[in-house]
C-alpha cells in the first residue's frame, strides 16, 4: 500500500505551542467578548482599531494597533464591524491578500440587503478567503459562559482549508461548528438569528383565538345565562370546569386543521389535473405548519388530561358527591347499579386514554432526534396510525364533553 | 504565518451567478419532482431523455434533449432511471468522462442485487465520479414541500470533491446532507428506505401475543366464570378493569425480557469459556431489540398509570364507594381506621409511582439526542439504577394487582 | 464547466475488494475485541505482539507476528497498548514512517499527564499521522454488540486524509465518527470517558440534602410531635403525605437556585463596573449547572403531580371522606356549599396544573435535539416565559402545601 501524502499545508500550524494569534477588527461589544473568550482559551489576540489609542475596556492581555499592523500579525482576521463600515477594508486589500476573513455580522431585518454580508465582503476584498461564522452566538452568552440555547456555530465559505481553520478555532472555544457549505449559504445563516419561531406564529394566534372564543361561549352559556335566569352564582366553574371544556374542543379543532390542508391539496391537484404547479401561498404555509398545529393540539390534550384527573380532588365535586350520599342515606334509598351507564362511562374514558397515549407517541416521534431516525416508509406508517388516531381522539374530545357534561352532572343532579 | 494556498478547484464555481445547470437523466416521477424543486431553488435544469419529443408533464422552464446533448450542459448528472436501464450509459462513456453521476435509485427488496446500484454504476461508467444521494427522499415529499419525516440526505462516494459539490446542491434545496463515507456505504443507504422499524417487529408481535393471552385469561376468570357460576353480568369490567390488569403484567414481562438475554449471554460465555465467539442468531437479535422491548414496557406502564389514576372518576367505583357509605350510615356502623391497611396501600402506591418515575427517566435517556451525550461510565451507572428499578418496578406491577385486586375489592365487597 | 480533478490518493483504496488489512499492536482485551469486530466486518487483521508465539485467545482468522512484520502489512496501525509501553515504537520509526497510527488509549485519571496520549505518540514517532479514535468505545460493548450508550466515535488528528481513512473504518464497523478537529482536541477526548455526569454532581447532592432536611423536619412536626403530645400514631403519613410536602418545597427551592446566580452575576457586574472580568469559580460552576438544577426541579414537580393525583385512591383519604359523610348522614346535617372555598381550591389546582404544563414545556426545550433548533432570540423569549412561570409555579408549590395542608385537613377535621 502506498504512502499517504501529507497535506502541503497542515490544518493547525501551532498545535504544540498553541499560542496562535488571532486578529479582531473592531472593538465593539461583540469583538471584545469574542476576544476575551479567545484569550481564556489560550489564543493571543490583536485588536485592529481606527483609533487604537482611544480604545478602552479591552480585555487584559490583548494588544490594540492600527488595522494594517494588526492584520499582519495573524492570518485569521475577524471582522467585528457593521456592514456599513466595511469600506475601509478596500484600502487594506494588499495586506489582507490570502488571509482568512471571518464575517460575524448580522442584519436588523430579514433580507435587508440584496446579497449577504459575507458575499458582499468577498466581493469587496477579492484576494481573501471569506468565512461566515459566529453570527448566531450572542455576545452576552460569550461573556457569561451561559451558552444554554445553542452551542452550534454555523460556518460557510468557499475555501475548505479556510473553513477548517475557523472550525478548529470554534471547537477550541468549546462550541460546535456546523458546516453549511459554500458562501451561498451565508444569506440563510444571516437570517437565522432574526427568526422568532416563524412556523409557530400562525398556529399560536389561531389557538389563542379559538380558546378565547370558546371560553366566552361557555361563560355565557354556563355562568351568565344561569345567573340572569335563575340568579344562581356559577362563577366557581371559571377556573377548572370551563377550561376543561375549552381544551378538548381546541385540541380537536387544531387536530382537524392538521389533516384538512392535505385534503384541500389533493382536491386542488385533482381539479388542476397536475401535481407540478405550486400551491397558493396560504396553503403552502398552512401545510408547513401542520406539525406545530399538531403539537399545540397535543398541549391542549395534555392539559385536558390533567384537568380531568384532578376532578375527584376538587372541593365542588367532593361536595356534590358527599351531599348526594348523605341525601341517599337520610332517605334510605340506594341507587341500583346500571351496567349500561358503567359501560358508557368506562368506554368513554378508556378510548380517551388510548387516544391520548397514541397522541403522545406521535408527539415523541416529532422530536427532531427521533424523526431523523425514521425513514419514509416508517413515517407513512405512523401517519396512517394518525388517521386511526383521528377517529379515536374524537372520542377523547367527547370525554371532554362527557366527563364534565354527561358523567358528572348525572351524579351532581342525580 | 504563511499564506494559505487556495484549492485549485473551488467548491462552488458560480456562487455569484447561482444559475448552475444540473442535468437529470430520466423524466419519470422522481426526476420531474427533483427537477421542479431544483428550478424553484434557482438552478437551471436540463432533462436527458431517450425520446425528448415525447416527454410531457415536465416543469416549466426545464429543457429536454437527448442524453448526450443534455450531459454536455452540466457536470452534475442525476441518473433518475431504474438500475435495469443503466446499460445505455455505456454508450455515453466518453461524454460522461470526469463528470459527477448522482445515483438516486432504490430497489424493491433488501439486498436485491449482489452489489449496490451505485457501485454497479461506477463499474459501468469507469471515468466518472459516482455519488449516491437523494434515495431516501420521497418524490411526493419533494413536490408537496411536506418534508416532515426526515430532511436528511445520505451521501456517499469515493471522490471527496464530487461529494462536496453534491452536498452543496442538497443544502441549497433546504435538505441536510449526511456524509456516510465511501461508495461501500451505498449498499446500506439503498437498504435504508426499505426498512419498516426492523428492530420493532419482534417486540411488537411479542407484546401483542402477551396482551391477547392475558386479556383472555382475565376475561375467562373474571367475566365468564362468574357468569356461568353465579349468573352475574360482569362485562362492564372489560373496558378498564381488565386492561388495567393486562398492562402491568405485560410491562413486567417485557421488562424481564430486557434483562434476561444479558444473563443468558453471560451463562453462555461462562459455559463456552470464551468471549470471542458469536452468539447464536436468536440471542443476537434479542439483545439488539432490548431497547425496543423496554420502550414498549414503558408504554404499558404509562397506560397502567393513566388507567389507575382514572379509578375514582369511574361510575362503577363511585357507585361502589357511595353504596358502602350509605349502608354504613343506615346501619350507623363506622369503619375503624386501620393503620396497617393505610401503610400497605400507601407503600404500594408510593413504590409504584417511584418506579414509574425512574422508568420515565430511563425512557428519556433512550432518546437518541440524550443517549448521544452520555458516555460509557454514565451509561453503566444508569444501568445499575435500572437493576434497582427492576426491584422497585416489580412492586409497580403488584400495584396493578393491588389497586384493582386488593385495595378496591376491599372497599367494594367490604 | 471544467473537468473535476480527481484526488491523487483515493479515500478508500480497495472499495471493490474490501479485504483491507488493518494492523493492531497489542493483544490485550481491547485489541482482541476490536480485531474480532473488524474481522466480522470484512477486514483482515494482523496482530503485532512482543511475543507472537505466546499470544493466545486471539479471534479466528487473525494472524500474529512481530511488531515490525505486522506494521509492514498495513498502513493503518492501531496502537492498543498502554501509554507507559509506547517506548518500543521509537525503534520502529523507519517502518512506521508515513503510516496512520490510531491512538485508542485512555488514562485512569483526568489530566493524568501534561500532554494527551495522542500528542505524546505524535512526538515519539514523528513521521507518522497520529489519529485519536475509539477510546470512548468499551471493549465489552464491541464484543457483545450491545452499543446502547453511544455509537459515536470521537476522531481527531492533524492530517485530514488520515482522519478520513480512519473515519471510513469507523463507519464500516457500524459506528458514527465525529470529527473533533486537530490533535489538540485529543486531551478533551481522552478525558471524556472518565467523566461521570460532571455537571450533575452538585445539583444531585444539593437536592439530596434538601430532601433529607425537609423530610426530617416534616417527620418531627407531623409524626413525632403528635405522638409525644397526644400519643397518636401518625406514621402512616410517611409513605405519601410527607414526601408530597417535601417534593414541592424541593422543586421550588431548586427553581429559585436556577434564577439566583443570574441575579448575583448581574449585581457583581454592576459592582465591578465591567463585564470583562471572570466570575469567581463557584459562581461560574453554579451558572453552568443551572440547566441540571432546573431538570431536577422538574423531576420533583413530576413526582408532586403523581403524588397529588393519587390522593383520592389512598385508603386514608377515602376512609376520612367516608367517615365524614357517615357522620353527616347520622346527624342529618348537610354542609352548605361555599363558593369561596370552591374558588380557592379550584384556583390553586388550576394554577398548579398550568405551572406544571409550562415547566414540562421548558423541560422539552432543554432536550439537546430541541434546543439545537432554537436560536438566541427564541431562547430569550422562552426564558421570559420562564420568569412568568416562576410566579405561577410558586403557586404550584403552594398547592403542595394547599392540597395536603389546607384542602384535605378541612375535610378531614371538618
Amino acid at each position: 500500500m502506498e504512502k499517504i501524502s501529507t497535506d502541503a499545508f497542515p490544518l493547525t500550524m501551532h498545535s504544540s505551542e498553541k499560542q496562535e494569534t488571532i486578529c479582531i477588527f473592531g472593538t465593539g461589544d461583540f469583538g471584545r467578548s469574542l476576544g476575551l473568550k479567545m484569550l481564556q482559551c489560550g489564543y493571543s489576540i490583536v485588536f485592529g482599531s481606527r483609533t487604537p489609542r482611544m480604545s478602552s475596556l479591552l480585555p487584559n492581555g490583548a494588544e490594540v494597533m492600527s488595522y494594517s499592523d494588526a492584520a499582519q500579525k495573524s492570518d485569521i482576521i475577524i471582522i467585528a464591524v457593521h456592514r456599513e463600515h466595511y469600506d475601509f477594508l478596500t484600502e487594506l486589500t494588499e495586506v489582507l491578500n490570502g488571509k482568512i476573513l471571518v464575517d460575524v455580522s448580522n442584519n436588523l431585518k430579514i433580507n435587508q440587503y440584496p446579497e449577504s454580508n459575507a458575499e458582499y465582503l468577498a466581493q469587496l476584498v477579492p484576494g481573501t478567503h471569506v468565512v461566515k461564522a459566529f453570527n448566531t452566538i450572542s455576545a452576552w452568552a460569550l461573556q457569561s459562559g451561559a451558552l444554554d440555547a445553542s452551542r452550534q456555530v454555523f460556518i460557510c465559505g468557499n475555501d475548505s482549508k479556510a473553513k477548517q481553520r475557523v472550525m478548529d478555532v470554534v471547537r477550541s472555544l468549546g462550541l460546535t461548528p456546523l458546516d453549511k457549505g459554500s458562501l451561498v449559504a451565508a444569506n440563510e445563516i444571516e437570517n437565522y438569528p432574526l427568526q422568532l419561531f416563524p412556523m409557530w406564529k400562525f398556529p399560536f394566534y389561531l389557538s389563542a383565538v379559538l380558546c378565547v372564543f370558546f371560553f366566552f361561549y361557555c361563560v355565557i352559556r354556563e355562568v351568565i345565562y344561569p345567573y340572569v335566569h335563575e340568579k344562581r352564582d356559577r362563577t366557581f366553574r371559571l377556573p377548572i370546569s370551563i377550561p376543561n371544556r375549552v381544551f378538548p374542543i381546541a385540541a380537536l379543532t387544531l387536530l382537524a386543521l392538521v389533516y384538512l390542508p392535505g385534503v384541500i391539496a389533493a382536491i386542488l391537484q385533482l381539479y388542476r389535473g397536475t401535481k407540478y404547479r405550486r400551491f397558493p401561498d396560504w396553503l403552502d404555509h398552512w401545510m408547513l405548519c401542520r406539525k406545530q398545529l399538531g403539537l399545540i393540539a397535543l398541549g391542549f390534550a395534555f392539559l385536558h388530561v390533567l384537568y380531568t384527573l384532578v376532578i375527584p380532588i376538587r372541593y365542588y365535586v367532593r361536595w356534590t358527591w358527599n351531599n348526594r350520599t348523605v341525601t341517599q342515606a337520610i332517605t334510605k334509598k340506594e341507587d341500583p347499579f346500571s351496567t349500561t351507564t358503567s359501560w358508557l362511562s368506562d368506554s368513554y374514558v378508556a378510548l380517551g386514554m388510548l387516544g391520548f397515549f397514541l397522541f403522545v407517541l406521535l408527539g415523541i416521534t416529532s422530536l427532531p432526534s427521533v424523526s431523523n431516525t425514521v425513514n419514509w416508509r416508517e413515517f407513512r406508517f405512523v401517519q396512517h396510525q394518525g388517521l386511526f388516531r383521528r377517529v379515536v381522539c374524537s372520542d377523547d374530545q367527547n370525554i371532554g364533553a362527557s366527563v364534565s357534561a354527561s358523567i358528572l352532572p348525572v351524579n351532581i343532579q342525580g
